[in-house]
This record gives structure tokens, C-alpha cells and sequence, in this order.
């Protein structure tokens, strides 16, 4: 059978073993194929392909659920479920999503994102199941990165102590996450993993297990003794998952991820024992594809490259520098200039461009693994004892830390400085990666200070704001991608002055008031409306919070029509900020927020997501010209 | 030494045990003194009192740092630095705080009243000391019920990884969270405390150990040897601390909590060794006080009460029932009625009155630990296969489940029903506790259903409106404490139809929009106000989102002067809500929204903080008259 034949996925239940294999060839083509041309996760994917194939075969897919942790990680799943002929898509504008997505297809039972959420998710399911008295299976496949973040420690936890509810935990452990792993649990799997004495055993103990027939519901004795003496040889011989033992799990592995027929009949085994079973498999990152296995970190994702040198493609490749890069550059600046600088990422050196901080400073550097909360925390505990913590995590990530933000930063006023990457909408990782509420859930904590830059050269001079104040938290928030091209300077910035505005063009018929990413556009938004002879205001504003009152309100007071713009959600966002400043001031005049509406934004690339949202020059100009064609002028108040 | 002659905690530093003894049993006169007078926390303090006297003898407070995990357990702590004097003021208006606050005392070196915060706060202290070259110790006390949190296990496992980083994390285990522990982990130290062959085994060896002089900076050779062999009868032949050992730390323990001279010697031998160290210390809940050691649940945290008998005073005990004893008797009503229900609490069950639905439904009852992220996103996994979850969590603990409610429920429209209690300012609990902050950055989430009774009467049929509603996530938030004596149903309650308001009172002058706990006290500042010749409308808002615009809009229009009154932060709150949606249907009006400002609130009676916020019916009407001559009048919009 060829993968485009394949209809259902409950087709691989009758395959054999070397039938399965040469799928696993086409999916691992097809896959190198796809990402190579459209960019993308790559070895996760790769990493699963016998996993999939070996647990599909084992189940039921019209009746059982299979959870997968951050969707990246289910592109064979993708294909095995109907979207093969589509897979080209993958990413695109309306094309297949990268993640999963319970909308898009009836096998994809959870959507996910973010790290760290499938045991939970999979523990309701298995209880609902139990609930309804249902027979169905209920599998969770987590990565040894997601392991380290703390709703899949309590969900490992709480399903431990379930003795009755039959679940399975597959451990996809490829000693990485998006970057190398951190902590005491990875180097606990890490012996695990290398233990020679241990794979032996496993090995002989495995092949003794297999030899008595499996099927049916209930063991032979035998099984049962063989099974005790599993754990028996486990516990006191190797210690080999004696955590997971002891938190109520039946431990199963270390097994090989791309030997299916060893994953098959460990599937099959764990799928006949009772309550809690968590099955340790060992991949290879980037599997298959020689380059990949070689540089994991590099090709976790990437952009559109060529299949065989593995080069990224000569592309129209933006001439200026990506905020991530001089965000990266400068605080590096920063920090030999402070010693009191320390950078704190949540398994993001790359993404947020801390690896360079991590070079230069080794020692004032930590990356805490899929830990916002911690991070945040730690952060915190730093700032108590008078260094400068950078805590630099993404828009949508930093969500993890909310209640970490308000109650222990903030309630405290320590002075922890958030530098929120990927703020906006982030394009092709779609719904889950959208930074799209940090302006709204930020600005309602008090004492906190949020700014956004305009360009890449104001988020110099806001790192050197952010850096020396120290009155309580900070916060700058800047986009995905490519700065406009404003000209950098390479040291000696001057601080923005908390709270300062700046007013960028003048116009009497029209106050705007833009914010981050939008001011730019908002210019351009001005010279177009200009030639329509209405005449436009533009502020930088800098600040959501504190807005620069001082400067707003006169101005408002005086053009008495005001539009406010961002890239963040219109529901309680910044422009909801300058809505309760001018009310606040009894200033009652007609406003209009340009922003993103109350839904979620699905994926497509970043400048089609601006299109589509309005967010370009264009799209704010027309929006203001229709309001102002439904609006009457209003007047000045006195 | 008396208790009120200690002038500095470093005085304990050269008291015998005996003395340390005779201070313990001041401490917990003082303790259950203050508790029956003032109520608050009574078995946790209780249960440290020589823990507290025991480290601190260890330590030099001018210099070290202990970081106590939820401030409930540091009574002792706050008679022993300072405050014995004024310890009568406790959790009083303007007397001491309830929890540790930086600002209240220069011992207190961090403030929590979330719980599982301690090591990544004091990993970051840690941090913090070695890249300033100092010499201090640092340590982290938790409970067994705060290391179910997420947190708590992601800043273990990072700190088990830093191998040279000095830090003592001492486990308070009680068996106890607030309620009964959950979850595989408790289970596990279940098992360490109640084997007799581990606890024997580590009294000899312990005896050998401490029989060495302890003194100085290195260790000698035998030492080392003792150590080793310490752990290596630990891993072989008991497991005992196996899971911390594995995580990267040296474990002590178990030791018995309540004597003097066990805790000081493994104390001072702790403090002499290198790396992350886990002090593991059986304490008993209420210790002392035999009435609260035989029922741990009821004395955790305790109103005022009669020391003999341990009974709550006969007290002028509102008559209302509480909006929790609604919520409670309600859900068991609609979970009769609906076998789908099923009831979620994250250590909280008699807090949030799931404790009647436990006993009448333990099924579907499900206590996660404090875990409140992993406890939502089971709920969503659970709604994913047709159960209708009600996740009861206060208000302010919700905000640790932020990103789980945005990415897990709200981007998968999965109908999980969220039940806030504690909703607004909660009292003696402080700026920790409030839960203000719910209205806003729950309604930034879209799809949300954003609910407020005004009412226990209206609780009921809010409940029924949640239970059916299956379009996507629903909360509703409710105060803390009595209703307000509406007349309950004891069953067939009709559901509020969702996003539908109500007028409660006509009038041309001004319109108030309230919602909540602000209803009845907005109806009687518009009663106020009729005396001074303004005429209110009052409409009960009911939904913070969906706003009923189509009641609303018309008449801010004609009546063209609106007040918002909440009980929650005035920044991106219901408030806001309704500027919102003034100005995107062109209705500039004035509006005027009363709430809370934006910084945290202290602790004093929750009557005393609204009198302080202004939220009373007097305040609301001042506030607004105010507002009336400081604003010309407004003239009605076409």
C-alpha cells in the first residue's frame, strides 16, 4: 500500500511490519519534501515516524484518542489521517495548519500548541471514558522537553494516583526540546537512556515477555509473574523509572523509537495492563535526514530550504535586521556595560536570540527548560537581591506566567524586565503562537510598566529603559521578524523617559494614536488620508501603560476625533487604555480602535494576517475614512 | 528568655534547647491566643513552631535568607522578628498582615499567599548571592500540599541540575494541603515516613553521623565516607528519597518536626554540604492544640473560636447563606438532574463548597491538588468528550490557569464552565487573595461567557445557564461571604439567558450599569441620589461579555450620562467593557466607572476595604455626584 492510497488510518492495522516500513520511507520523504519547500517543523516529525505508525497499528482510531503534545511533533499523524494529497499546504493560507487542530480533521482529538498539556488533556478524556462506560483507549504522546513543565508534572501526579483509570504516557524522549534539555529529570532519563546493563536486560526481559501470547483481555499467570519480575528486576536492580513507578505508573522501556516491531509489541503489551502505564521510547530528532540528525537545534524548524545541502534558501531574505537580533546584540551591549544583567529564557535560546547572551555570559545565563512560571519566579527572586533579571519569552508563552507576574512581581515591585518576543500575530504557527493579549493582560497589573517600540532603533533605546528601571516590573513588547530599517546605532542609546510620547506628524482633523508595530503603518495610514484632505496627527505612544496623558489629552481635547491603532486585541487592549484616559478626563470624544477583534486569528503568513486584519497602511486608512463617513464630525470640547 | 524580651531573631542563636523549648510553648500560647480572638491561620504556624526555633538557631537572619512557602505557616517567624508586640493586630485593619510582606518587616524577605512559589524564589536569592561573590544561606520551607504545584516541581528539577548552587529546600510535610493531599507524589512520601526499617536506619546512621564534630567549612575524610554510605543505603536498600536523590539533590530526612535537637543538628549538618540539599521534616498540623490536630481540615484556617472547646463564638453570623453554600446545594441539585456534571477543585473543596459534592458524588468528584493548571485543562479534556466540568477555583487562583483557559478551553470553544468564588476584594486574606482582576482578563479571552450574579437568587439561575450552555467556556464570579437575603428556590430554577441584562430602576438623569456585588449597593446609591433630585436607571448588567448592547446602547443614548460600578480593577474591567461598547456605536457619552484603582488592595474586613474603595452605596453616590459637578451636564446623542 502507498501512503496516497491510504483512506482511513485504522487501514495500518492491517499492515506488516516491512509494509509499515516502506510507509515510513514515504512519510519521511514527503515530509522532507513539504517542509523544504513551505518551512516548518522538521524533526519532530521525523523523529515519530515509526511511533506513529507503531501505535496506530495498535489501535482503534474511529474509538480511541490519541493526545499529542505541541502538535509540531504530528505531521506523520497529519498524513496518515487524510491529508496526505494536501500536506503541500502545510502552513500555507488555508492550507493545513502546523499544529493540530480539532477543527480540522475528526483524528485530531486535541489541538495544542503550547507545551506540556497533553497528560491533563488526555487524563479528562480517559476519565470522561470511564464516566460514560466506554471501552476505548487513551494515549498521551509528550516529549522529554514538555516532561519539565509543570501542568505535565501535576497531571503525571494526579493520573499516578488513579490506580483505576487505564491511560498510556508515551515519552518521546529525544534528549531534546526546541533547544537542549535542562534539569534533573533530563539528566535522570539521560541515564536511564544509557544505562548498557539496563538496555540488556530490558532486551532479555522483553523477549521472554513477547514469546506468550498477548491477545485477549486477561493475563496468564504467567504474564503476571513475568510482569512482577519486570518490576522486580526494575526497582532493584537499575532504578530504571523508579520515579515514574513510584508516582503510580507501571514504567515500561527505555524501547527503541524506530524499531516497530519493538514498539508494536510494547504497545500492545501496555495496552492490556491496568491503570496508569507510561512506555519510555528513545528517537532521534531529525531522524532519517542525515543533516537534521546532525544539527538538532538548527532544524527543530526552519524556513524553506534545499533538500540536499540543507542550506536555507537564497531568499528575498528582509535587509533589515529582525527585532530578535538586536534585541540579542544590544542587551549583550547592555550587560557589559551592567553586571547585574542576567538573561533568563524558558527553553528559547534560539527563538528569542539569548544564545548569543549565553556565549559571551555563560555564567548569567539560564535557560529553566518549558518553565515560564518558574522563570518567572526565579526572575523575581533575582531582582530581590538586587541584580537585573531579563526574562525573555514569548508574547504567547509569558501567559503561562500570569498569576507568577501579578504576585510575585508585581505585588512585590520588583524590578523584573520582560522582553516579550513574537508579540502580534506571529504568522504561519497560527492560533496558539499569536502574541495578541500581552498589551491587555500586562497593562491591568498594577505597577507595571508596558512599552512597544516603533522600530528596531526604539527597541534600543527602550532595552536601556528597560534595563535601568528600577521601580517595580517592565515590560517591551516587540514583533515577529524584520525591523523597517531604522538606522542602529552600535552603542550609547539613550533611554526612552518612562511614560514620554512623542507626536510624529501633525494634522488637525484626525488625532491617531498608534502604538508598536502600528505606528509606522499609522504614518503611512496619514500621507494616504492626507491626499484625501484629511489631516492627521500621529503619536508614537510608546507606553500602553503609563499613557502619556500629558501629552494625549490636550491633543484629544483639541481634534476631538480620535483613533487609536495596535496589533493586539481590541478587548481591553491599548486602545481601551486611551479610551479610559480621555473619559477618565471627561473627555467624552468620539473614538475608534483599530486593533484585532474578539476572535482568534488563524495562520498564514504575517503579511497576509496584516492584510487580512486591516493592520496595513491601507487597510487603517480605509477603516478611518468609512467611520468617518458614518460619523459626524464631531466638536471641540471647550 | 521570654518571648517578649527577644529583641532580634540572632539572639536564638545562643539558646539551649531547653530555652528553645520554653519559647516554643510561648509561641503557641501567643499563636492560639491571637487566632481565637482574631481568627486566621491556625493549624500550619502550630505545626513549625520548632522547625522555626530550630532553623533559625542555624542561621544568621542579618544575612541569610529563608523563603517560607505561603506565608500562613510563618506566624512563628513573625513573633520571632519583630512583631510579638503587635502579633494581636493580626490580619486586623492596619495591624499585621495575614501572609509575609517585603514591606512590612526586614525579615521577610519574600511575601506569598499562592502557594508553591518558595524555590524558585529562593533558587533565584541563591543565584543572586553567588554572582555577588557573598556567603549566605539560603532556604525555602514548603509543605507537601504546595509541591503538587507545577512550580514547585519545575524549580526543583532546575535546581537539582545546579549542582554547585547552594540551596536548602526543607519539606514541611504534613500529609496536609489545605485538605487531604492528592496525587502519586503524597502517596510516595506516605511511604518514606511510615517505614519503620527507614526510620530506624536513619537514626542510627544519624547518631554515627552527628557523633563527628560538625564544625567548619570542609569535610573530613570520614565524613565524606559517612555521607556516601548514608546515601547508599538510602538508594539500595530503602529508596527513600530516590526521587529527589534523582533529581540532583542530597536528601535528609525523614526527621521528626517537633524535636529540638534532631532538627538543629540535621539543620547544621544540611548547611555543610554542597549543592542543593531537600531536608525532609514530619511536623504534625496544629501541633499542641489537640482540638485542631484531631481535625486538620477544619482548623487549617479558622474564624474567631473559643479556646476550650474549640467552637466558633457564637457571632452575629450573617444570616444570608454564603454564596459558596449556594453555589454547593445548587450544583448537587443540577449534577441530580445531569449525570454529565462533574465537579473540579484544586485543594480546595471546602472553600469552594465542592465538599457536599464530594460526599454525595465521589465519582465525579476531583480533587487535583493545587494545581489549578493542570485541574483546567483536564476539565477541557473532559468537555472534549461530552462531561459537563465545573471547575470551582477562587478567583484569584484562576490566574495561575490563564494560558491553559486561553489556549486549551477557549481556542477549541470546549465548554468548560468556570465557577470563581472569592471574586473581589476578599477581606483579612490581602492583595494576595483579591480576586479583582478576573472581569478583565477574562474577557479579553474570545469566546468567553463572562457572568456575575447580583445576587445568591441569581447564583442559582447563573448556575443553570452555565450547565447548559455548551458553545464554548463559561464563568461566572460571585464574592466572598453572605448574600444579601434574596429568596432562594430549592429547585427549578430558569436559566438567565446568556448576554441579557435587566432594569432594576428607571430614571432620565444618569444611567448606572452595575454588575455583581455592586448591583444592590448601586440601587441604593440611585435611591441616595433621588433624594438630590437625580433620577437613576439602574441596570443589572449581569454579563461582562457578551455586554447587552441591545438593552444598553438605546439608553446610554437617550439618557447620555453612564456610571459603570464593579467590584474589580477599574483597568480593562467591566468598565471598560461598556466604553467599549459606547464608542464603537459612536456614542461618545460621558461615562464615569467606578471600581477599583489600579494598585493592590491591603487587607482589613472585606466591609472595611469597600468602605475604603468607595464601593458602598454612600461611596458610589458621592463618587457620582462628584462626578456631577465636575462634568457639565451632556446633551443627548440624534
Amino acid at each position: 500500500m502507498n501512503l496516497s492510497d491510504l483512506c482511513h488510518p485504522n487501514q495500518l492495522r492491517e499492515l506488516s511490519v516491512p509494509q509499515l516500513a516502506r510507509l515510513a520511507q514515504q512519510i519521511r520523504q514527503k515530509h522532507l519534501e513539504t517542509v523544504a519547500a513551505t518551512g516548518g517543523h522538521l524533526g519532530p516529525g521525523l523523529g515519530v515516524v515509526e511511533l506513529t505508525l507503531g501505535l496506530y497499528k495498535t489501535l482503534d482510531l474511529d474509538r480511541d484518542r490519541v493526545v499529542w503534545d505541541v502538535g509540531h511533533q504530528a505531521y506523520p499523524h497529519k498524513m496518515l489521517t487524510g491529508r496526505y494529497a494536501n500536506f503541500h499546504t502545510l502552513r500555507q493560507k488555508d492550507g493545513i495548519a502546523g499544529y493540530l487542530k480539532r477543527a480540522e480533521n475528526p483524528f485530531d482529538c486535541w489541538g495544542a500548541g503550547h507545551a506540556s498539556t497533553s497528560i491533563s488533556a488526555a487524563l479528562g478524556m480517559a476519565l470522561a471514558r470511564d464516566f460514560q462506560g466506554l471501552n476505548r483507549k487513551v494515549v498521551a504522546v509528550i516529549g522529554d522537553g514538555a516532561l519539565t513543565g509543570g501542568m505535565a508534572l501535576e497531571a503525571l501526579n494526579h493520573a499516578g494516583h488513579l490506580a483505576k483509570t487505564n491511560l498510556m504516557v508515551i515519552l518521546n524522549d529525544n534528549e531534546m526540546s526546541i533547544s537542549e534539555n535542562v534539569g534533573g529529570l533530563s539528566l535522570y532519563l539521560n541515564r536511564l537512556r544509557t544505562d548498557p546493563a539496563l538496555r540488556q536486560l530490558r532486551s532479555n526481559l522483553e523477549s521472554q515477555l513477547f514469546n506468550f501470547p498477548l491477545l485477549g483481555s486477561t493475563f496468564s499467570p504467567e504474564f503476571e509473574r513475568f510482569k512482577d519480575s519486570l518490576k522486580y528486576m526494575t526497582m532493584t536492580r537499575s532504578k530504571a523509572g523508579v520515579i515514574f513507578e513510584e508516582l503510580g505508573f507501571t514504567y515500561l522501556g527505555p524501547i527503541d523509537g524506530h524499531n516497530l516491531s519493538d514498539l508494536i509489541e510494547t504497545f500492545e503489551f501496555a495496552h492490556n495492563l491496568t491503570g496508569p502505564v507510561f512506555v519510555h521510547v528513545i528517537t532521534v530528532k531529525g531522524k532519517g535526514y542525515e543533516v537534521a540528525e546532525r544539527n538538532q537545534v538548527t532544524y527543530h524548524a526552519q524556513n524553506a530550504f534545499d533538500l540536499t545541502t540543507g542550506k536555507a534558501k537564497p531568499s528575498s531574505k528582509p535587509t533589515p535586521p529582525a527585532y530578535t537580533s538586536v534585541f540579542a546584540s544590544t542587551l549583550l551591549k547592555l550587560a557589559e556595560q551592567n553586571e547585574k544583567i542576567v538573561g533568563i529564557t524558558a527553553a528559547m535560546p534560539t527563538g528569542t536570540g539569548l544564545d548569543k547572551f549565553k556565549e559571551r555570559f555563560a555564567d548569567r545565563y539560564f535557560d529553566v527548560g518549558i518553565a515560564e512560571q518558574h522563570a518567572v519566579t526565579m526572575a523575581a527572586g533575582l531582582a530581590a537581591e538586587g541584580m537585573r533579571p531579563v526574562a525573555a519569552i514569548y508574547s504567547t508563552f509569558l501567559q503561562r506566567a500570569f498569576d507568577q507576574i501579578v504576585h510575585d512581581v508585581a505585588i512585590q515591585d520588583l524590578p523584573v524586565f520582560f522582553c516579550l518576543d513574537r508579540a502580534g500575530v506571529v504568522g504561519e504557527d497560527g492560533p496558539t503562537h499569536h502574541g495578541v493579549f500581552d498589551l491587555a493582560y500586562l497593562r491591568q497589573i498594577p505597577g507595571m510598566v508596558v512599552m512597544a517600540p516603533k522600530d528596531e532603533a526604539e527597541l534600543q533605546r527602550m532595552l536601556v529603559t528597560g534595563v535601568q528601571y528600577t521601580k517595580g516590573p517592565i515590560a517591551v513588547r516587540y514583533p515577529r521578524g524584520a525591523g523597517v530599517g531604522a538606522p542602529l546605532m552600535a552603542e550609547g542609546w539613550e533611554a526612552v523617559p518612562v511614560g514620554k510620547a512623542e507626536v510624529l506628524r501633525t494634522g488637525d482633523d484626525l488625532l491617531i494614536v498608534a502604538i508598536g508595530s502600528m505606528v509606522h503603518p499609522s504614518l503611512q495610514a496619514a500621507a494616504l488620508l492626507s491626499e484625501h484632505g484629511i489631516a492627521a496627527t500621529v503619536v508614537n505612544a510608546r507606553f500602553a501603560k503609563p499613557l502619556d496623558t500629558e501629552l494625549i489629552l490636550p491633543l484629544a481635547r483639541r481634534i476631538a476625533r480620535v483613533v487609536t491603532v495596535e496589533e493586539g486585541c481590541r478587548t481591553g487592549g491599548f486602545g481601551s487604555a486611551v479610551l479610559e484616559a480621555l473619559m477618565d478626563a471627561g473627555l467624552a470624544v468620539p473614538t475608534l480602535r483599530i486593533g484585532i477583534d474578539d476572535r482568534f486569528v488563524t495562520h498564514a503568513s504575517r503579511s497576509q494576517l496584516l492584510e487580512m486584519l486591516g493592520l496595513t497602511p491601507t487597510g487603517i486608512a480605509q477603516t478611518i475614512q468609512q467611520s468617518l463617513n458614518t460619523q459626524p464630525a464631531a466638536q471641540p470640547q471647550p
